[in-house]
């Protein structure tokens, strides 16, 4: 047992889906036949990009803050997010009229910034690379009252999360399949351990992967060694929205309970796949959104012959960030 | 009573719709509370960029093909288009296992001419602005004994573009929503002429609306004259999936039937239209599938507190072209 209210499982995954139903979009599973052809493997893609906000994240806030008490809702959220938590939890607020308050890195994409505020938010920068987000957010929390949503080590978070595992297993089936690999970005874990939880029930023979970038490797290095392990301070990635600097304390034992196994790829392989988005799939995805594609196409998985799952987490990219990347620049 | 081997009516839709369902995307009808909220209407974007090949020719292609009698689909097909058409038909003759030859302009987007290659077709180039397609492709066709399939004046490819319109009706009702105005790209008018079909016996409230370039605008001006007129020849557009020189024979009478009115748009905003499905709908659509979205944002209709749907037609855009536009260069 830990410190939280409830352990996410497979039903608390179920019961998330049936709060967030109306509310979220049921993304699409796509595919490529010419990008199949040219990878030799069946790729379906969960574009998650196409969700609500923008991003997977408004899932798990919708069902987080829709699971609080009336009387603690009323008093309004808090949360810290390089972003697309952030636009989740602005915009479930706003849906359900009440306060939001969100602390962002001062470097975070424009758009994420932006959006946040547009979804009628009060948004507080910091340095993300200087000061501690858990410490003023604790501040800042206490002072108005307000309920901290963390991006992932809440139960809650998990379950909606897990829903798209739900939806994947459903529609694979619609279309007669089973995936041999089902690959999702992994920063705090959030979203491939509720994915895991729908999948280890409804497609058992599925082999989980975390895909993260380049120097943020942590849940890759924790799963192998069987323990939480940090990222060495002080790097940069192009993926802003999975740079967590350790596995969270709900997420890493279901990912170590269900023999999920991680994969790290470099910004070259990143950008690459945010590429083959835009000209075989026609959407937008964002660098950290795109990881889960890159683990494919980058060799780093054997996919000869198979079917495959990838999550595209969200799509919150600046404009001139995405030019640099299709003219090659990135 | 035309020259063609019937008329397409709701019920030639209908039956394209069950001729086509198991190899077509059910596309989604996605929205933006954001961007509802920047406008002051309620807009859904049909998303026929995510359709197979990258465009809802597919569509019509699929249908028109497998609509042929066995012996004549075996000698193969013949299509002239500047890309979209020309992969949607490639795309179709490969997944029956018949050859294809495609015109295409010689200036069309290296990815609409790279794919359709791709998709095992064989590509033949000529220039759009001093030769015409018509001779060229009969003398083609004529040769290797293949059939012509017309981009739009076709009564199978009408009736099968006529499918989006059925979807966009369930998915408003699903919603619960109707719609005051559908607005679709116009070329030929293959699309705007089977979702007429469509609606008008599944949404006849609704109000139609035929969008074009500027200096490509035939059908507006066609509709306001009750005859078909042509373009002024000599003119170029970022538009080059729907730069025809006058409405087709075929869907003419459907759209003037049904009072279906036009809007012609501006290139910049066109390409205004392109950033805001980027920003906010996250995907990629190609200029001449942005411009039903551009004519609600340009404020050419009055959509203020109504409900909406733009059709996105299609997203093989070629990358330096779109990095371009999201750098504001275009």
């Amino acid at each position: 047992m830990n410190e939280f209210e409830f352990t996410p499982t497979y039903d608390t995954v179920c019961q998330a889906a049936d709060r967030i139903r109306d509310v979220v979009v049921r993304t699409p599973l796509l595919e490529s036949p010419a990008l199949n052809k040219k990878i030799g493997a069946r790729l379906l893609v969960k574009c998650e990009t196409l969700q609500v906000t923008g991003s997977f994240k408004f899932r798990g806030a919708y069902n987080a803050i829709s699971s609080l008490p009336d009387e603690v809702r009323a008093r309004g959220v808090f949360a810290y997010s390089s972003g697309n938590h952030a636009q989740g939890i602005a915009h479930a607020a706003e849906m359900m009229n009440i306060p939001a308050t969100i602390l962002m890195p001062e470097d975070s994409p424009a758009i994420k910034i932006s959006n946040t505020r547009g979804y009628g938010a009060t948004v507080v920068t910091y340095d993300r690379y200087t000061e501690s987000r858990e410490e003023i957010g604790a501040r800042i929390a206490e002072k108005d009252g307000l309920t901290l949503i963390k991006p992932y080590d809440n139960p809650a978070i998990v379950s909606g999360q897990g829903t798209i595992g739900l939806e994947i297993a459903q529609q694979l089936k619609e279309k007669g399949l089973t995936a041999d690999y089902l690959s999702a970005p992994c920063g705090g874990g959030g979203l491939i351990s509720g994915i895991t939880l729908a999948m280890a029930k409804e497609s058992p023979t599925t082999r989980l992967i975390a895909a993260e970038p380049e120097n943020f490797d942590d849940t890759t290095r924790s799963l192998a060694l069987g323990e939480r392990v940090s990222n060495e301070p002080g790097h940069r990635s192009i993926c802003d929205a999975i740079v967590t600097p350790m596995p969270g304390e709900i997420t890493f034992p279901i990912l170590q309970g269900n023999g999920v196994t991680g994969v790290f790829l470099t910004e070259r392989e990143v950008t690459n796949a945010v590429r083959t988005a835009f000209t075989d799939l026609k959407i937008v995805v964002e660098p950290g959104g795109a990881v889960a594609l890159a683990a494919y196409l980058s060799g780093k998985v054997d996919i000869a012959g198979k079917t495959v799952v990838a999550v595209c987490s969200g799509g919150n990219v600046d404009a001139p960030l995405f030019a640099d990347i299709l003219l090659e620049k990135l």
